[in-house]
């Protein structure tokens, strides 16, 4: 019999997809502007839809064969029972993981023309557009997560101590899709950006998305791809992830909360996807106005009802302890976090405050000074989100603790995570916002539309930017915050199988060092092929932009560069060079624990984590301030655009680029895997 | 009495005194010069003397405060009968320090001027010199930081499982010292290196070393005060710091070796002293020869000679057990260790080698480029040290265990510790080589002495070059060796207050957990400001030198710039900027200690270590590979000299130079400095 809470979860999704449909009929009947837009647009959209077609044969080749290993393993290590149900688990995550970013590109790709249309009237209907599109990304994303792991659950048997061990291999298919999506994504949109400023920019000096570019719609086809799909896929991974993590640790609590402490978490997040669908329709575009003004107070709204349903569901479902008030507080934490990620990005990222203008200014003296200051910002946004999350950790810790239940400061932390991902459907629509306005803003740009539309996307534009900075936080917050939940229920799955307590990983053993100082080497090391793959695979788009412009007819306008090249070239390059960082960062976890066994692994899980966390933020971060360095030099300070200031500030927007959005990214999603990962493959470390 | 291997190392201290002696005298007596050199030789040397002693003197009033706050913990928490030891072996050891320091600075100040002399005729004779001025200080660094721990152990009563707990003060003063010496002279090193290129090669268009450039003695200063001293202390107080810690592991084997095995790594890096005296005097300059030929032999005779010592040793002091042998493995490995870490130095930042190109090639696309693949390179660069460490640690310990005594797998990691510090004598002559090199080179361009001279001094400062990027190399292995043994101390020294065993560190444990975040993150914030602090003082050098510049008579050449100015504007900016930094990780690890207790700390220290040493490795060595691309270039490839890739890979030494010579050298000490203070501090945290 299926359990009633599984029951509202599954309704709550069905209505989240309904909404999406709704809302999508309603965006394809808009209108799909000028002729020139079409043809920018429709560009755009055969470009993407090519990309994510042979990168998803791709890594379904790679998952086909994964799904085999794992069936191996198990079988072969004495867990035949489960060997068969957590490889369709497997591939069940990695298939909705799949369709999440396939969704999230065929939207975003379908309303940026809508967007674009709706900016030669009226900026508000333009907002109103890109939001919604952002909207309907967010709702499936999240209710396919939701559904995914709930019908897994029920499929696998629904049985409340065993199940949450085999549905693992969901939370696995989901992020080791995730992993390519990302990363494969992501070198594509920045080789293609880098290469076309370089050329265009730099060394041919033409504007941005000027269409005598042959790499400016491959520079399009990359925020669908890296931004909208990836990060996509990326949030779907951590809802799954960190849904079946609090699971397992609702496992140990069975006693009192019975199946309830096991559900809660995809109850509560099901509870915050109909926070988020009021927040999402409260959103509403006014002429004139700031577009971050009507976000962000969806955003309140959000959390703020988010917040209600915490305290109700937690009363309702952990209302068996005395202390259930104190997993209330708890939760509060998680949203207060979440909250205040994002207010620390937006410090350090925006231009009204020092960290951006300190960079703006060291742009006087050149580039390198530029790039010097830059990093040392980006050093320097590790302080305070690591002591948030500190401080998160050990309230939500001592929360737990004084429920006065048995392993109640693990479950504590738990719930302060599942506080933070209970707004995601909304954050997820803020993301895929933002480069759903970028490509609008190409678009317009490409179409030559009159300068008061250009004018109208500018703005749209730069919001977008800063929600794509500030949901990269939020979507390290979140996984900050869920690591530790996930190190606790890889310790648990080592228990149930030695059959033996796993509650000390001691770093003061030689092994568990070793394995630590790989895992935190591992980090550095994926980071730097992910930033090289950016620059090999640019190199080819630079190659081919630079035989390109050798054709005066190009540069001279009247004939169309050979854009589907550009994007054929990029796309190959960026599948190729996503292969390495990506078997990399499988393969070492596998050699760490095959060769030093379990504690060893969990001490490398652990500090390549905490490494991971503290590298996205500097990457990111670094790479948000000084994008908005550059575009606050292009606003008319330190001499405005083509002064020498802002030529060093290009410099470093170029250094960000593969930062923020290959890296940085990737390395939220590497953080998941590694501890999936371990999870699923746990039978092999003992 | 005083054990008899102690008069060994006395004895070898004092042959080492007197050689050093010796070859002062006869490099005294060398010719000085033109009278153009030596009045920029004089310049340089005023102003070194003029920073070293304002900084010093901050640097004992910061080292006041602390001796007295060590003697108040001491007193307070119980420890009354040696809070005054401690708090005196810390003002030994913050005195020793500081003049292993100056010696160094002293040595290369008259040193330069003598190897200018000499190039005007000679080569091999000008290598003689620079290389004996560095084996000076080599020699006086490493005796002192021997005598000083002997001579310290016996006038704290030489009571062996007693005594090193209590002259672990002198370990942390030498820290302390090093701490600001290192960052001091980093941050002036480099402000007025960036302020003097930035100005004088970007912005006017003149040569490096040109002497219309106020700020080139200032940067000529900064090679003195930042190599020659803040290395110094550096390895000064590695050699402290670890012979120290391996004599508390010592004191766990007094039952099986007596006082043999606590005295053992002091022995033994006498020897090694010895070792590289041998291989000091073996290095003969030969006019037309690569200098680092004559370096590298040197280099293996000390290395060889100092397996053979090490052998001997571990049979007389450590024999009493059957399995010594495995001791001597163990203490191969370090030896081993010490020359790969040279190795994989060597290839990621010489110009031979696929890295350097691969930036040298990026440069034509650009900075943006350059600075990209610059990142990539150095990121990668933590593999294959972070494996090597790895598997020396794990072989030494296995080692150790396999002697069959209890404990013995800690004390293998000592051994290899003490194999791999036993060449250090001979590494601080080749480092210190590289600034007398650096500074003689300077002093021929602007003495405008005739191009054969300048082209003999080029060779040598590019050998320089090399070993400074090699050396550094060597000491961040040396310390990630060490660290495993000095967190062994600390748990050591903690048991021993509480009276409790303390061999968990249980990284699962969630209080573990922040404090290895919150100790991770430090180590970022810290690099942050440091490089912030270079940015800061570089601003007020160019400023001055722009100011300069508007005067028309300094530019024709007619009028002498005021040096003077731009030294004491550098001197005052460096001290300025230092205190923020060096303040903040001392109170850290205090803080957290006293909040969160002794098993937290050792949490935050080792993953604060881990991380430490992943990021100097990429801080040095993406500095030296952008650093030996630009030079690449200049010879004449992808265009050469004043080519757009030229400029390019400018912008890349610029953006390196902080990393490697500020960030870099000062996270070294700071990852022995945590160490040093968590012990010495122990009590406030328990």
């Amino acid at each position: 019999m299926i359990d009633f809470v599984l029951l509202i979860v599954i309704a709550i999704c069905i209505i989240a997809l309904g909404l999406a449909a709704i809302l999508t009929r309603n965006l394809l009947s808009q209108d799909e502007g000028t002729a020139k837009m079409r043809e920018v647009a429709d560009a755009i959209r055969v470009g993407a839809e090519a990309f994510i077609k042979r990168q998803y044969s791709t890594i379904a080749m790679l998952a086909i064969v994964t799904a085999v290993v794992i069936f191996a393993i198990y079988y072969l290590t004495g867990q035949q029972a489960i060997a068969l149900a957590t490889a369709a688990a497997f591939v069940v995550g990695a298939t909705c993981s799949a369709v999440a970013g396939v969704v999230a590109m065929w939207i975003a790709v379908r309303t940026n023309i809508r967007t674009a249309s709706a900016a030669q009237t009226s900026d508000g209907k333009a907002l109103d557009f890109s939001f919604r599109g952002g909207a309907i990304s967010g709702l499936i994303i999240t209710s396919m997560s939701l559904l995914g792991v709930s019908l897994t659950y029920i499929a696998l048997g629904a049985d409340p101590t065993h199940t949450p061990f085999v549905i693992i291999g969901f939370a696995f298919g989901a992020s080791f899709v995730a992993l390519f999506a990302q990363l494969g994504g992501g070198i594509y949109t920045k080789a293609a950006d880098v290469g076309a400023d370089i050329v265009g920019k730099v060394e041919a000096g033409i504007p941005e998305d000027d269409v005598r570019n042959p790499a400016t719609i491959a520079d399009l086809v990359g925020d669908n791809v890296g931004d909208c799909a990836g990060r996509g896929a990326d949030l779907f991974e951590s809802t799954a992830a960190e849904n079946i993590g609090a699971m397992i640790l609702g496992v140990a609590l069975f006693p009192i909360f019975g199946v309830n402490g096991i559900l809660f978490p995809i109850v509560m997040c099901s509870l915050g996807l109909l926070a988020s669908m009021i927040g999402i329709l409260s959103v509403k575009g006014v002429d004139g106005a700031d577009p971050m003004d009507a976000m962000n107070r969806g955003y309140y709204i959000t959390a703020i009802i988010s917040a209600f349903f915490l305290a109700g569901g937690v009363y309702y479902l952990l209302g068996a302890t005395p202390g259930w008030m104190y997993f209330v507080i708890a939760g509060f934490v998680g949203i207060a976090l979440s909250v205040a990620f994002l207010r620390v990005t937006l410090y350090y990222t925006d231009h009204h405050y020092r960290p951006v203008q300190d960079i703006a200014n060291s742009s006087e003296t050149g580039a390198g000074t530029n790039i010097i200051m830059g990093f040392s910002v980006g050093l320097e946004t590790t302080a305070v989100p690591a002591i948030l999350i500190g401080i998160s950790l050990l309230i939500s810790y001592w929360c737990g603790t004084m429920t006065g239940i048995p392993q109640g400061g693990l479950y504590g932390t738990a719930v302060a995570t599942i506080g933070m991902l209970m707004v995601c459907a909304y954050v997820l629509t803020m993301d895929t916002f933002g480069p759903i306005a970028d490509n609008a803003g190409g678009i317009v740009e490409m179409s030559q539309a009159p300068d008061e539309v250009r004018h109208r996307m500018d703005k749209l534009d730069a919001a977008g930017n800063t929600t794509k900075a500030l949901t990269k936080g939020y979507a390290i917050g979140s996984a900050s915050l869920a690591v530790f939940l996930l190190f606790n229920a890889y310790m648990a799955d080592i228990a149930k199988l030695t059959g033996k307590a796993f509650d000390v990983v001691n770093l003061a053993n030689v092994n568990v060092f070793v394995g630590a100082l790989i895992g935190a080497m591992l980090v550095f090391l994926f980071a730097s092929l992910a930033i090289r793959a950016v620059s090999k695979t640019a190199q080819y788009v630079i190659e081919e932009v630079r035989v390109q412009f050798r054709d005066p007819a190009i540069m001279a306008g009247t004939k169309k560069p050979d854009y589907a090249r550009v994007i054929d070239i990029t796309t190959q390059g960026a599948l190729k060079n996503m292969v390495l960082p990506g078997a990399l960062v499988i393969l070492f976890p596998i050699i760490i624990g095959v060769t030093m066994k379990h504690e060893a692994l969990a001490g490398f899980l652990m500090v390549a984590t905490i490494t991971g966390i503290l590298l996205a933020l500097i990457l990111n971060n670094s790479g948000g301030a000084w994008d908005n360095a550059k575009k606050y030099i292009e606003t008319g300070v330190h001499g405005g655009k083509k002064s020498e200031a802002h030529k060093a500030a290009v410099i470093g927007d170029t250094v960000g680029d593969p930062f923020k959005d290959t890296a940085g990214p990737s390395l939220h999603v590497l953080i998941k895997l590694l501890a999936t990962l371990t999870l699923v493959l746990a039978p092999l470390f003992i």
